[in-house]
């Protein structure tokens, strides 16, 4: 097998329900910092099959909780699914949201909208999850 | 506050109804010349949180009229969401359709297919807007 | 017209039913060593319309199966649609799934999940595809 982790660049985030959107904007702040990236794309990649991640509002939590209901409501829990291990709705929402996302970053610092923060997305926890962090020019 | 804004590379949009693609393809490829880009990827990034960008065809414009309508029947505009400002669908849709795209550049110009744009998604609107644009080799 | 096409740097998928997800992973791999690829990212490009890219389990092929019986439930392919070509619903899933992914790259290999797989997505198929790759460091 060729697939290597990355063991650096790296955050573990720790999810408490099933479904959960969690802030990582600071996380990849501090990435960008650490390896001194002044101008440049950060991509962030959710290394899971059931959880992805989102570029959403922070101001109102409600945002967050309005999304994961649209999401559970738009793909129910059971529903007939084949595969037999019973989470297909976070695999569905996993690729609705997709695996990775993409921020500028000018002058050492994310740009961002004002009210957009980086959301990790659990859909079938809780679990203990990696997000990778990658910089490029 | 760590967050920055684009003051260069943004282009303004003014949209005119709650729900509307805008094709920025043109300013993209604007974008890659301007910078001179040869050989890279150019970063579409929306620093809102009601809106997003999606690839689609440019050819018949009764395409992203039902990629509208469909979004629209998906996720209602009332439907007793929690966040009380009442864009919640607004927030849903910008999620699904997602915050940036890629576009690869080769020999100076944007590597689309024959019938592929970039589209600005307006989902509350109308509003004027950004978008920005990064260049990485 | 500005659209070039990448007539390095690309795959032929050909599909064989109207909606197919096929792992492309060794393709992106294979990319990655060709171009010596030791440090960075690769963007997967589907110059298509009615096709996309995800990157979800490639352990039981059944998740796959669901996602796209989700995606088909979600969006019917006759709904009274504007467009006359008749292929609505796949225009909406490929923007839904979306026209590109990034992959990290490290030591020369591909950095994913242990069970993520990348997937070319057909929904308006059969039909000979290409999918277009571009490395950045």
């Amino acid at each position: 097998m060729f697939r290597v982790s990355l063991s650096m660049n790296q955050i573990t985030v720790q999810t408490n329900s099933r479904t959960e959107f969690i802030d990582i904007t600071d996380d990849v702040q501090r990435f960008a910092q650490e390896q001194n990236l002044d101008d440049g794309i950060i991509t962030v990649f959710v290394p899971h099959t059931t959880a992805g991640v989102t570029i959403n509002e922070n101001a109102d939590p409600d945002v967050t909780a309005d999304l994961e209901t649209v999401l559970n409501d738009m793909i129910p829990w059971n529903n007939g699914y084949r595969h037999l291990e019973g989470n297909t709705a976070a695999h569905v929402k996993a690729s609705m949201m997709g695996s990775f996302a993409q921020i500028i970053v000018k002058n050492g610092r994310l740009c961002l909208g004002t009210w957009q923060s980086v959301y990790f997305c659990e859909f079938d926890g809780p679990r203990s999850r990696h997000v990778w962090f990658k910089e490029t020019t």
